[in-house]
């Protein structure tokens, strides 16, 4: 790839320019070799006796939120994403700035989704300068094409909470949509025609922001119990006729693959895991809601079952069939950062082993420890691997940014990764060269699971002792690829500019790889 | 008072050095006068690489987590007070660093007991140079006599959080003993043989302490649900065979004055709230533990039950007699920062409305708010109180510490605080021309309750028009001062030399006054 004089090539070999929206980065200087030095940031110091006595914070409307809240040009203001696509707050945050007149915001949401299209308007008419979080659909297209203004920065879900707690990222208003919220300003999740379960993305957002506004639809007298958001990092609360749309929120079921090769790669995966050893009494996994993943638990729920053996914990993502294996006592708990449907809203309510946990438990590289080193199996998509089994997750082979990276970086550091994926989507194989964006490093992903064999990283030869004589149809990654260039041939370079339109952060704040725009066809 | 030509006279008329322990500090300026500037604390930013990947942090003794935490001389230790008069840990910390011969450290509890003197040796053998917080009993004594080192500090409950928060004081190890903790480090007090319920002292040691040692003696696999203390901000984990002495943690039963005086005292503060209008539906309050406390509150669990309306919340201080209350559905919400009873721990592990709260919930004068000014009835106590309404909580008449503050400066920020106390104590008038100790401004102190008559501050005016035709004892203060000294003489001044022993802090670290040593009988 073209790159200029002053560029480095950082320690997974990709090349980092000095400065990203005027700001220098560190380039990726190994796993775990980033010692970051200094303090966590905190936040202006606030008194008491400037809030409403009463603890009547509310305010007319999220105008008057942000005009309060002192809003103006070039400010960082943050959401979340637990409304996901049923969110109807966001939009309206940047309509209402729109309207006052306030340009070169910075949108940092936990995620975006297809809903977030109309924040397009927005960068276009100058409101926003750039975002810093996942940009899907739409919106990736926008910053692909060098639409955007600033450079897009990508981060985990992990990388979220530590740019924040580090003071790389400091938000000047964080909106926190809250489907069940008093005026004082504790929140959650949990109640309310929005309720989507816990709020934990916005727990950073919370602790950090210099302005805190809750966004409800919901609101009870005070106390707001349970306190997911504490009311005294909260300074405005807004009521709105709706703050999401319920079908959007959370599905009513979720639904496992019914394609025969996902479900093979489910069965696959479920074998190997058996064939290794890591299904064992008081194991523990993160698997998440897509389909395959779903029928992988399936096949655990069924192996636990049959042998009278416990998981400890499971992080989520949780979904009706984790329920199922919490109420079926096959599962001790359900750590719980997201809630994908109304049955695991209901879980979380009632059932103690049914915890809403943060992304600062289970994934922050700079607190003191994290979950996911504990977990013994970790089951994650891709849309690329490399033959060095790095991983991509952000862009798909034509260079388009479509996905965020949510939180697989931070969970590649688990004992054993496994990416079950599909050799090819519409006929362009999985398994390339080299991706055409890194994501994670290879030394941290163990396991291919394809429909036409499994692929295990050299490095890890405790694995492959193991499975050798599983019957398994074990293979090298090279051969995977071969397979599937046999059958699809080799795609097309794709055809890239010179002009960096996103950075993609490893989970210590150091930048991993760069993503171009992308030359529009003639 | 005797003072030095540098010394300020505080807004509140006291005499203030410029200096405590060769810190300068900042005199009393009036009630929300003082507005910090300026942002809360950050503690060092860790890599969670560094903490063992299996998330075992159990080290073997508490000693080897000290000099692991890197203890030197002159870090500031800080310990909860959740075990109460049963605590086994904090005598072993400063055992521990006594025997490593470290010198000069600063003892920060949330409060300090009878259970602590064996303090006082390493206060003499120079491991301890001052104590930052309650000095009761014999370490009071200790520290009037002019034998500490260092000046005590003492904070209210919530401004101690406040000086913590805002990096007025920064913890380099934080001891947090934990009734039930995993090998991560997540814990709460709700289970184990050392139950004590919440653990919302340690919040802020836990947020901001640079290394954070949990000590349990009941250690259970991964994940310690509900995490109470949140294992990613704990560096050690140590397990004792006993971290407490169970029948001083927690009382069996509570109990109720059985005094005539103070059942007379409880039912005019009852009859007094009914009369004001205070006891209504939805009205909130807050009473101690204290057995005229209790009093006031069956008071008042009759007056609701009778009239068929519920309180919406109270703050605790929680005891069996308020989990009736809320199991007998007058009380909504118990909103609990200290569990006092076996009955309360039983509610608060089962009770999803009586759930535990921090003193940063209830109290952070820093904070984005507090419950207290929401608060309908404040219910406190006093060692003394003044003509002009002024309250003093940490000594008595003869000049000697023997109290801590408590949450006692943090309360008086309700609608209506009233001060229930009898007339004298041990023939000693409580109300004085002027207090010892001046802990809170009268300007917070709405009413004082005695066994001879009510005296209402003359600035509510709205609290004595309301009552006027109550056929309640309404006196004014002087006159309840003259019927003290009438039956039981003047109290002759104490004989304090110039010597600075303790300061006094007001909630948002101002110092409102100092406390002098007093000079020993001959």
């Amino acid at each position: 790839m073209a790159h200029k004089s002053d560029w480095t090539k950082n320690a997974a070999g990709r090349w980092i320019p000095p400065e990203i929206n005027g700001e220098k980065v560190i380039p990726f200087k190994g796993i775990g070799k980033h010692r970051p030095s200094g303090n966590r940031y905190g936040p202006p110091i606030r008194t008491s006796i400037d809030y409403p006595p009463d603890g009547n914070k509310q305010v007319e409307t999220l105008k008057d939120a942000l005009v309060k809240s002192g809003i103006r040009d070039g400010m960082v203001i943050s959401t979340h994403h637990h409304l996901r696509n049923g969110d109807l707050v966001a939009n309206q945050v940047f309509k209402a700035a729109s309207d006052l007149g306030i340009k070169d915001l910075v949108w940092f949401p936990s995620a975006s989704f297809p809903c977030h299209e109309p924040m397009i308007e927005y960068l276009k008419d100058g409101t926003i300068h750039h975002i810093e979080g996942s940009m899907n659909g739409a919106l990736g297209r926008f910053c692909s094409e060098g639409k955007m203004r600033g450079v897009g920065v990508l981060r985990s879900h992990g990388g979220r909470y530590q740019a924040i707690q580090d003071g790389e990222v400091k938000i000047d208003i964080a909106v926190i949509a809250a489907p069940t919220a008093d005026p004082f300003g504790n929140a959650n999740g949990l109640y309310g025609p929005s309720a989507c379960g816990g709020l934990g993305y916005s727990l950073a957002d919370m602790l950090y922001g210099d302005r805190v506004i809750v966004v409800t639809d919901h609101l009870v007298p005070f106390p707001c119990i349970p306190m997911q958001i504490i009311g005294n990092y909260v300074d405005f609360v807004v009521v709105m006729d709706k703050i999401g749309i319920p079908e959007q929120i959370v599905s009513g079921t979720t639904r496992i693959t019914r394609s025969p090769d996902r479900l093979l790669i489910a069965e696959y995966t479920a074998r190997f895991c058996d064939a290794a050893g890591l299904i064992k009494d008081g194991f523990s996994f993160q698997a998440g809601a897509g389909g395959t993943s779903l029928a992988i638990g399936i096949y655990f729920h069924k192996m636990l079952k049959e042998r009278g053996i416990k998981a400890r914990f499971a992080v989520g993502g949780s979904t009706e069939y984790s329920v199922k294996m919490l109420e079926d006592e096959v599962l001790e708990y359900m750590l719980d950062a997201q809630t994908f449907d109304l049955t695991a809203v209901e879980s979380m309510r009632n059932n103690p082993r049914h915890p809403d946990i943060s992304i600062f438990h289970c994934y922050d590289f700079h607190g003191k420890g994290t979950y996911t080193t504990m977990m013994d199996v970790m089951i994650l998509g891709a849309t690329e691997v490399d033959v060095h089994f790095n991983g991509n997750v952000v862009t798909h082979s034509d260079g388009i940014l479509l996905h965020g990276i949510g939180g697989w970086q931070n969970c590649l550091h688990a004992r054993c990764t496994i990416l079950p994926v599909p050799l090819f989507r519409n006929r362009i194989p999985i398994i390339r060269d080299e991706v055409t964006t890194l994501c994670g490093p290879g030394e941290l992903i163990d396991v291919i699971v394809t429909e036409r064999g499994i692929a295990i990283n050299p490095l890890r030869t405790d694995l492959l002792e193991k499975v050798k004589n599983s019957g398994l149809p074990l293979k090298s990654i090279e051969e995977l690829k071969a397979e599937a260039e046999a059958l699809c041939g080799v795609p097309e370079p794709v055809d890239f500019e010179d002009e960096v339109v996103a950075a993609v952060k490893w989970v210590d704040g150091t930048v991993i790889d760069v993503i171009k725009k992308v030359r529009r066809n003639p």
